[in-house]
């Protein structure tokens, strides 16, 4: 099992964040989202019989984001299988930018983002596999990245034994907004 | 496996709609229900430590309902295994069905709704099926029907080894109400 | 399987909750919670990259709790094999103690909850155990008893292949707070 993908404990925080968030003059989350080297894929509109997200009150909350990368899911298969640790963290970074891609799209620009309130996790993870809160960690560090104290979360995590399309991460966010 | 309850792909989607809510002068929920043959059961009152719907500031939320007709489990056992495809889209509208007798209860009529914000479905499926999100179009199509533009819902799906009382499908809806 | 942990049926509830609370000079959750021998253990702090608590509009949602007692996982493993049904109802009251210990921390006294709304259990469950919804009830049970009507609360039940630190129970709690 390969564990170089590395959960941030408690007394490296301040020091990885500031790794990853180099400079101080970032403003927006979309700004920060680009410094780590990454963004937004576009917001898929609905193309079945739900809808990708809702506003209800100061809430958006989205539907079920899979790892879609350029129309392609990116990562297919059971973490600690098909999917290795380091996958797992990515698949679970990238459905969390396309859950990101969701709520910009409900309200403009992430900077309307009051609070991270609720990341939702559901992995399909090989019988055994123990690192799969390391691999949601991809989504989390995400949200610190972005949103910094405005992305202090809480979180759930979930294994499924079957996944739609067979892929690794599915990542809902429940974000509070602006009035 | 039997694919021949197919998911509304989004092209057609405007026809099928058609097709099931024939009647335009349909005015509530509950009629458009009706109209497709279906109705709501009896909404079991709280039987356990736990009850079935509670309101928060505009938010009715509900417990996971199973797949009750007439005091008994209509649906038992895993999708793709002891119960076909499209029974298991049955599960999931009829657990759609005894959601919304909750909601129905908790706030008079279905009317009073403004919008149905998250659907959850809970299935339990056998290993190597893949269809489980057509299963759950079931109560998607429902929710759809029953409220149109209303029903535009967020949607989770998950797969859960081990079922209560070994059902084929949990549905929970949140829904926004009129203050 | 060991079936002697009952879970309440509905005509018994008012006798079995007498017995659980015996003296109505009882004023708060917290006094009521060490009537029946319990306590709230200490609230962990951010001790990852997650909170384990947010408060949104008049919500306090708390994140997965584990079943920890003394900073150690108390029940380790699934229930129905390595976990007893009784250490099951066990490991959920204890997850769901630590679910309230994080509801204190953020508003400061449980007096201040006005519903506990709704209950999420996630359990890990050997294949084939059908009372998991009975272990639930360690949850349901204390909510009961330590909030009395404000504690009528919507829950919902997982079950999952794979759990954090094997860990039995995850018990997420979502509270309607005053203003």
């Amino acid at each position: 099992m390969t564990v170089s993908f590395i959960a941030s404990p408690p007394s490296s925080r301040g020091r990885q964040q500031q790794r990853k968030v180099p400079e101080m003059s970032a403003k927006t989350p979309e700004q920060r989202i680009a410094q780590l080297g990454l963004s937004l894929p576009p917001a898929p509109g609905a193309v079945a019989n739900y809808v990708p997200w809702v506003i209800t009150g100061n809430l958006v909350m989205t539907s079920g984001n899979l790892p879609w990368r350029d129309g392609k899911l990116a990562y297919i298969g059971k973490i600690g299988h098909e999917i290795s640790g380091e996958d797992g963290y990515k698949s679970c970074q990238l459905s969390c930018l396309n859950a990101l891609a969701q709520i910009k799209e409900a309200v403009g620009e992430l900077a309307k983002v009051r609070r991270i309130v609720r990341l939702e996790g559901v992995l399909g993870v090989a019988e055994g596999y123990k690192d799969h809160p390391k691999c949601l960690n991809g989504a989390s560090d995400l949200i610190n990245a972005a949103f910094e104290e405005k992305g202090r979360h809480t979180r759930m995590i979930y294994t499924n034994p079957v996944m739609p399309l067979d892929c690794a991460s599915l990542v809902v966010l429940f974000a509070e907004i602006e009035s």
